[in-house]
């Protein structure tokens, strides 16, 4: 079951309008939400950052948040969902073809939630990367559908032979295509200011809290790629990797060329916390 | 009636899936037509600049680009247009949300045209326009469905009272919401190369090629919103706007604040040329 345009209906009964500005410029919103044992993760965090992006973009939600996770968690009940995604989108309506808001619109609200097991191979041993240049707009901190770029990257990844892709701004290391990056050098955790060249990830904040109740200093200070391949450990962060491992970028070892010991302990951490 | 899938269809009998990578990411390309007199203008310029993006973004044209012309010359015929745009995009294709290239999906084509009148008022008296920083991603050569900046710069234009928004660069100026920009100083016309940062309009390729059969010098040099605000003329070019004065930005007149003879000798030439 989906929900789409205020009802729950079955996938094949949604015909989406070409007059959705969704499809014609990508002028929308989304988040995706994990699932465990049935209940959704950090909540709040996405309501919050999807509140956010909807006024940056000034995208009236057709729901308060409350509504919102009431229509998230009948779909779970619905799907009976116990381990996934819940996927949610919010277009900003209805009109004929033309750049500035429509008047009359109103926003189009799709969620539809998918069965996803945690990575747990790619979570114990890690991944590989390549480097790219990153060419993303200077707000990505907004969680929106103009998604080609890191599709774009993405590919680059899996044509390179590797999972991920680590985007970089004149060397400055921003973030993957769809998840954030931290590297730990000295027993000092690095991640990139909470600013518009990133998403602000609810795994990324969930880490920073796991670090600083572990006791391992955090410094949200960019780094290079250089100081990337130089690190003692680095992995990603996001709503399905979790806590990933990276190994290996552009063919040189992280560190020892396996998942590090912070890595470890702040995975324990993240599956002590929320996986009892 | 529409193109899309393969068929000439009414636009009620569209149904476009969640799935269409057009709707999740962004993930397709477009263009629009100009129709004068029943006839698409530049049309192989038009083919020419959809085959490089679909090239560059890895998207597969599902019919020639003979066999599309054929499809838009039948819609024109269909819907009996004389004077309007056709618009056409294609997507990626169908598969589940995921941002790797889905192996098996077909790109969708979908196009439609619509009457459209030519702008004779602006086009004589010119438009005002406000000053934005260009947050756009580094391919703005790749015409995409990536647009959501473009949507919310030209909805701040509308919101300050005028109609059009000049990007720029740490106060280089790239280009508009949706056209090119020129100026013209001491007799010489001036254009932002034609390289990643802007679009390679048709309509301002169609420009510099009647600026030299009228004897203008060309220069393809970015020029700063400084040096703008100090041109003698300045219009913006694009498939629907033509050629059209800009006479005011952020409240300064450009010149004498009205149309610029060379200007106007290149909207004279405009029209000779593709308006008989």
């Amino acid at each position: 079951m989906y929900f789409y345009k205020n009802e729950f209906v079955h996938k094949n009964d949604i015909h989406i309008s070409p007059d959705d500005r969704g499809y014609y410029f990508g002028d929308g919103i989304y988040e995706v939400f994990r699932v465990y044992q049935g209940e959704l993760y950090e909540a709040s965090a996405h309501m919050q950052r999807l509140e956010r992006t909807a006024s940056e973009v000034r995208i009236q939600l057709p729901y308060t948040s409350d509504e919102i996770i009431v229509i998230l968690n009948k779909l779970i009940q619905q799907n009976e969902l116990i381990e996934g995604t819940v996927y949610l989108q919010i277009t900003r309506g209805e009109a004929p073809r033309a750049h500035p808001f429509p008047i009359q619109a109103k926003p189009i609200l799709l969620a539809y939630c998918s069965e996803v097991k945690r990575p747990l191979a790619t979570i114990q041993n890690g991944i590989k990367a390549i480097t790219e240049p990153d060419i993303r707009w200077l707000r990505c901190d907004l969680k929106t559908l103009n998604l080609l770029p890191n599709v774009l990257a993405k590919q680059a990844a899996l044509d390179a032979g590797v999972q991920e892709v680590v985007l970089h701004r004149d060397g400055t290391v921003t973030e993957c295509s769809a998840s954030n990056i931290m590297i730990i050098k000295d027993a000092i955790l690095y991640t990139h200011p909470a600013n518009h060249l990133i998403l602000h990830g609810i795994t990324r904040a969930v880490v920073l809290r796991l670090a600083h109740a572990l006791g391992i200093p955090v410094k949200d200070v960019a780094f290079t790629t250089e100081q990337l391949l130089q690190a003692d450990e680095a992995f990603i962060t996001g709503t399905t990797v979790e806590i990933t491992p990276l190994i290996q970028i552009d063919g040189q070892a992280i560190g020892s060329g396996t998942p590090g010991p912070l890595t470890a302990k702040l995975q324990t951490e993240f599956e002590r916390t929320f996986l009892k």
